[in-house]
């Protein structure tokens, strides 16, 4: 789209990246079944002859939300593996960094989380959160082995746990609301690996 | 509605729990926006007016639906509130109570977190929610000033990380998948207060 003309003419202009913003936006308030093209041409103020000048469906607008959420989320996993160190370490760092990525992305994650496989764009989606889901849970695993983990939990129950935590970021998280991401990261990384529990109300030894 | 004689029909015969139930799954896997009474009705495999003789319409079944979940919630909640002892063993045990309650009503709690305020029973839903998180936060707040939170974590942040952990488990825990309520709970307390490091692996003070 042509953005000086659009702009000369009063209505909006969008290139792809604000347009799939928008289109985010209404998926999540609406659902993405439930909205029509004619709901996002709409909410853009635009045709929606000028929508498919930029993608050829809704379902193309659902992948490439899902994939900028899900790239930020392989990056980070990608990161992870390669990382030197200790499964615990390196699972920290994965946490750190997913955070980050939702809080830079929290639209996108809000929409990937909510996905239940409706469609050939959903189901690759899934696909690509249980990987995701795999490698956390073969850190946990590692760490336990390691002896870095807690031996009371069940590794698997373990990774669902500490990521619930951190896609819950979804729910109650706001970036106007104070906390910046690396403020959040630490917050759930110091809950996740060493507690809520204040250490020094624990009696002497 | 006489069991017996739908028996002899050959038709199911449901009392109002055995349909709720079915409609909360109905509405999980559909959504409740778009299930229809003739989707009931089809499912149930009886007619929408023999689901008229247990409710006088959908939004009695949602009402009835989330009331199933906020009443748990609510009583964990009186629970705590009402024990003596110190506010972080209060709100362990307001942790340990919601585990046990999401467990035993799964598809309720399910339903209920996914609400969005599109109807005046899901708006009260959402207000009973947010009393929840009060005594939450209130609790969190306390402890902090008891001293027996870390005190390098916001308490609102905390509050809303440890319940987001306990309402992960709409996404991940399934029933028949080998952990009861009683081990979910103590692997929620375990890693929401003491962490998922293991403590043998700190080094010698």
């Amino acid at each position: 789209m042509n953005t000086d003309r659009a702009t000369r003419r009063g209505r909006p202009g969008y290139d792809l990246p604000s347009l799939l913003a928008v289109a985010v936006a209404v998926f999540n308030e609406r659902g993405y079944e439930a909205t029509s093209m004619e709901d996002l041409s709409r909410r853009l103020g635009i045709t929606k002859s000028a929508i498919y000048h930029h993608v050829a469906s809704k379902d193309e607008l659902l992948r490439l939300a899902l994939d900028r959420a899900l790239s930020g989320l392989a990056e980070a996993a990608e990161e992870a593996a390669a990382l030197d160190g200790r499964a615990i370490d390196r699972l920290e760092h994965l946490v750190r960094r997913s955070v980050h990525v939702l809080v830079e992305r929290l639209p996108f994650v809000t929409l990937l989380l909510r996905v239940r496989g409706n469609t050939a764009a959903e189901r690759r989606a899934l696909d690509r959160r249980r990987e995701f889901d795999h490698l956390v849970g073969d850190l946990v695993r590692q760490a336990a082995a390691d002896g870095d983990v807690r031996p009371d939990v069940d590794p698997a129950a373990a990774g669902r746990l500490v990521f619930g935590m951190v896609n819950s970021l979804t729910e109650w998280y706001r970036p106007r609301g104070g906390l910046d991401a690396a403020a959040v990261a630490d917050a759930v990384c110091a809950v996740a690996f060493d507690g809520l529990r204040g250490r020094a109300a624990a009696p002497p030894p």
